[in-house]
């Protein structure tokens, strides 16, 4: 397999989507060849599926990529779509509704086969990170849809927390993104959470997984009465790919 | 019907938990003639439910009210220890957790009947307020738990956004809360959402809703289609009880 999981899609100073990972995802789409990739919107809730299609053709033409991007709410058939893609794209937006519809239209099962059995290259930012975890229960959205299912895609063993940040508003009561975290590992206590600050990412290719930073921001690990640890890029963090939950 | 819905518990310089709603709380107290008061705590997960109990008894102390404060997780059978009690307290934390556990000990019945037909008062914050909504689709609060239950109280037919604030992290490009919200309209054009102000609180008296603000702060309506409308102290939003939903 072949997994980019981006912490979000622009940071300050991008004109495009995924520009901050542009050099990962150049690479990824060379190492695997694909042309034609199909583009999960439904995340997209502000804005339309078509011009978020657009939007991320216009990342791969500045990246310089021969691609074609396909929005999956075109498809007659998204199944036989994502069958027929060579890559798969998933946009940020609201988790919720993104994970209720891949559920309601049967999604998973191929996005599995196609990413983890095929080998087809799988790039996610935001939204599209969170439901590459066993559930999405580490999203920061807000559960605008009633959406029973929480379970997710799970290409990897262990929570992600996506646009963490340690800083606050000044005088906020509300709780702190530490604090949520702190609040799911008493919960779970047996599963590990990783926030990645916006700007980084992490790749998972053949088994192995690594963490990038574009602005030298480092991942946090929490887990169960430990201290949060953190890890910057370079360091080995594979051990985590060996959690089971 | 008596509900106090504040915000949040704590506003900067308070010692105790309702200390910026204290006048309100007193009148209500001393409206009913509550003595004997039965806190829930299930959305309390970083720390005990006991020192939460222990807290919320020196809050009444310390505004004079001579109110006995029993934790309902102590009781044996918490159905009839919310049949005993003279009011309801429900104190902050994690919404979802909260909420699954009403549903599982099958409280929410008992609470509709000891608040709407037994006119037993009720304060909530945070948490405690967001159940009192027709769903907990508008929390702030990170999914921690699977819970497949969305729908809570229903004690008031419109959406409430606790913790609301405008302000934002500079450079932070993860959702701003209005735009959490603008995404909650797309889905659901037809429910309105109030954010209410940290140190500000809703107050439903006998089918009569206003609005107060220890800080001056003002609530925002937000509705589908429309920009969000302010209301501040003293002006009427009674127009609010009559949404059906």
């Amino acid at each position: 397999m072949d997994i980019l999981l981006l912490s979000n899609g622009k940071i300050a100073g991008n004109t495009n989507i995924m520009e901050f990972a542009q050099s990962a995802v150049i690479e990824q789409i060379k190492r695997t060849g694909a042309k034609k990739l199909v583009l999960i919107p439904y995340a997209v809730i502000r804005s339309s599926h078509d011009d978020r299609v657009a939007a991320v053709q216009d990342s791969f033409n500045s990246f310089g990529l021969d691609c074609e991007v396909i929005g999956l709410h075109q498809a007659q058939d998204p199944v036989k779509a994502i069958e027929e893609a060579d890559g798969i794209l998933v946009s940020g937006g609201n988790t919720w509704v993104l994970n209720k519809t891949l559920h309601d239209l049967g999604l998973v099962g191929p996005l599995r086969k196609a990413v983890l059995l095929d080998g087809k290259p799988y790039i996610g930012w935001s939204a599209g990170t969170n439901i590459c975890c066993p559930t999405i229960r580490t999203t920061n959205d807000m559960p605008i849809v009633t959406a029973a299912v929480l379970s997710s895609l799970n290409f990897v063993p262990f929570q992600i927390n996506p646009h963490y940040l340690e800083a606050s508003v000044e005088g906020h009561m509300g709780e702190t993104r530490d604090e949520r975290i702190q609040e799911f590992l008493e919960i779970n206590q047996h599963e590990p959470v990783i926030g990645i600050p916006e700007g980084t990412w992490l790749h998972l290719l053949d088994g192995k997984l690594s963490y990038h930073a574009a602005n030298g921001k480092k991942l946090k690990l929490f887990s169960y009465d430990n201290e949060p640890v953190y890890y910057e890029q370079g360091q080995d963090i594979q051990f985590l790919m060996s959690h089971s939950c």
